[in-house]
């Protein structure tokens, strides 16, 4: 007998109650019934995304919400402000790079602290830039970005987007979009919103839709004007992912119910417990400035990454992340995001242990447990 | 009470083995679990749409996988053919504009026979055209395609791909892709495949893969040839809906355990049956060239279509569909494909008495089922 513990940043645990929810007999979406769920989600979905616009929905891997707000915003030879500091923020170039927009790469090394005054001095350096393109969270390092300073700062350009990738942040810490002045924040389901992948999402602004009257860059499947005049009916533009949106009513229902600022201390305090027990192992947080969605980990000196990750999954059951690109073999990675909970944090701190143990690391056995189960007496 | 019958065409219902294995813990994709899926999907994918070469699988709408049967073969300025019988003929014109493809129309009158001729005449008359776009069913009026004889045509332009929208076809009726020659066959989960909406598949050629090398329509999300190297990992270029392909393995077991030829030959009896029903009560077939796929029947003189319709759905727990654009209020709709069985043509066809009866139009109650259950009797 092996219980398995998903705990990746993406897709997360799903709760019993969305799972079963998603199981009943499907019902069809030009009817009555599903545009009554629409209804309610396109309400909470405001209510997530702190935002008095409507937040569109798409039956795609998050990646297809990032592509969107390149294709629907700019026009072929504009420029843009891409931050690349890990897997996703070289997404953000790629997309660029795939539509003709000219992107204008701010390099960070992976996992260090991004500086909002970096992002003012390229946006004075050149002129007619037309979006920043930046992550809440980026996932392959564990690493947050200061997106209320630097939406601060995009705000003083009205003729630039501030574009925010929340997949991997949208429901783990606070980013209210009209307070803040973030003009698109995209979104995932299989992140905190506790649901499999297979939709996103974007929060659109004023000044973003105004953007999109003049882009030139074309687009069908992923075009959110005619997305936008659906969801006004409670409809999609194509036949969507109905069962997704069937569970997305449910977990966006225990969100409400829990209320966002419960769900942001919780996981603070989970990510704090994961990095306080792997340091009382001896161990090093890979990000200088830690996400509360997911923990990077370096793999103590002569232990293989890769290793680490591996072991946890197949011998302790506990699937985490390994290292991506550059970082394989270097750090894994752990969630707390979601549907998680301290026993999760507990499991996955307990999960290291075991497998450092196996793999030859020196250490004193529950130390790390130890300080984990303290850090989280309060929650 | 009211229990309630889904015979629509698409969403279809659902097996509850498929519901259940979709309802259990999600797994990761990155993952030996997730790609030994994979692969089995494949294997089974190859069978359904009978051809050697990998078919794709796409985290969209049915419509993503069509746009990229488009921005993954063509270029701007070059010329397709494409046939406008219904509301999905219209898509492939609408997202050949959207990318800069001229669409050379054949206009036929909704519900007509194709006649393959006119896709003969109309490649001799545009020399260049370097793709005909058709559906194995249109939909929107319940017509089959003569896609054999198309394709055979087609097969004598090197310069010219077959293109076949086979969302409502693709496990209902036979298309092997490689016998026949379609270069390009789209699918799509909620329809044969008995699935939640949220996963497009395409299978491509050999022919086809050439086209992709010059093709230079702008794509990312949809990228096919970066699917295709993913996709022979085990694996897709993004996050995939996993629990969509969870259930597909599922539902692909059990399309190859009763064995393709006999599904095509159930969805073509309860198909007959239906019409029989229908004609049994004095109502006639909308389509020229009826799909054993879904039936399209007129509304009786003086009756609304969008009345039958709602009261099938409404008052007797039946969800068909009713016309859309130019048929609405014209017809009504009642599918026979994925997993429907001859007690649902029954309960479809007693609807249709029960609802006919209060909308006072004037039969003979009982015929329709007596004659259905008649055409069903060697199922």
């Amino acid at each position: 007998m092996q219980k398995r513990y998903l705990l990746a940043p993406g897709p997360t645990q799903i709760p019993p109650e969305v799972l079963l929810k998603m199981a009943e007999p499907i019902i069809h979406h030009r009817n009555p019934m599903f545009e009554t769920v629409v209804e309610e989600v396109r309400e909470n979905l405001k209510y997530l995304f702190g935002t008095k616009n409507e937040v569109l929905i798409f039956s795609s891997s998050g990646t297809g919400a990032m592509e969107g707000a390149v294709t629907n915003m700019l026009s072929p030879g504009d420029k843009a402000i891409v931050v690349r500091s890990g897997k996703f923020g070289e997404r953000w170039a790629n997309i660029c790079k795939a539509y003709g927009v000219e992107a204008i790469n701010i390099d960070l090394p992976w996992g260090d602290v991004l500086d909002p005054g970096v992002i003012e001095k390229a946006l004075k350096e050149n002129p007619g830039v037309k979006a920043v393109y930046t992550q809440a969270t980026e996932t392959s390092t564990g690493t947050r970005f200061p997106t209320k300073e630097i939406a601060a700062i995009v705000k003083n350009y009205p003729d630039t987007l501030m574009v925010v990738d929340g997949i991997t942040g949208v429901g783990v810490f606070a980013l209210p979009m009209d307070e803040w002045g973030i003009d698109i924040l995209v979104g995932g389901s299989q992140k905190a919103l506790m649901l499999p992948p297979g939709l996103a999402f974007a929060g659109v602004s004023d000044k973003a839709w105004e953007f999109n009257k003049n882009s030139k860059i074309p687009k069908f499947y992923f075009n959110w004007a005619k997305e936008l005049d659906n969801l006004k009916k409670n409809q999609t533009n194509f036949t969507p992912a109905i069962s997704l949106i069937i569970g997305l009513r449910e977990s966006l229902k225990m969100i409400k119910e829990e209320g966002l600022e419960n769900v942001y201390k919780r996981s603070e305090i989970l990510a704090n417990a994961t990095r306080e027990g792997a340091m009382a192992l001896g161990l090093k947080i890979f990000s200088r400035n830690p996400s509360p969605a997911v923990t990077a980990i370096y793999a103590p000196e002569g232990i293989d990454g890769q290793a680490i990750y591996k072991t946890l999954w197949k011998k302790y059951g506990v699937t985490g992340a390994g290292g991506q690109d550059q970082l394989k073999g270097k750090i894994f990675r752990l969630a707390t995001l979601g549907y998680a909970d301290k026993y999760d944090v507990i499991t996955a701190v307990a999960a290291i242990e075991f497998t450092l143990k196996d793999l030859g690391y020196k250490f004193q056995m529950g130390a790390g447990v130890a300080k984990a189960v303290d850090c989280l007496k309060d929650l």
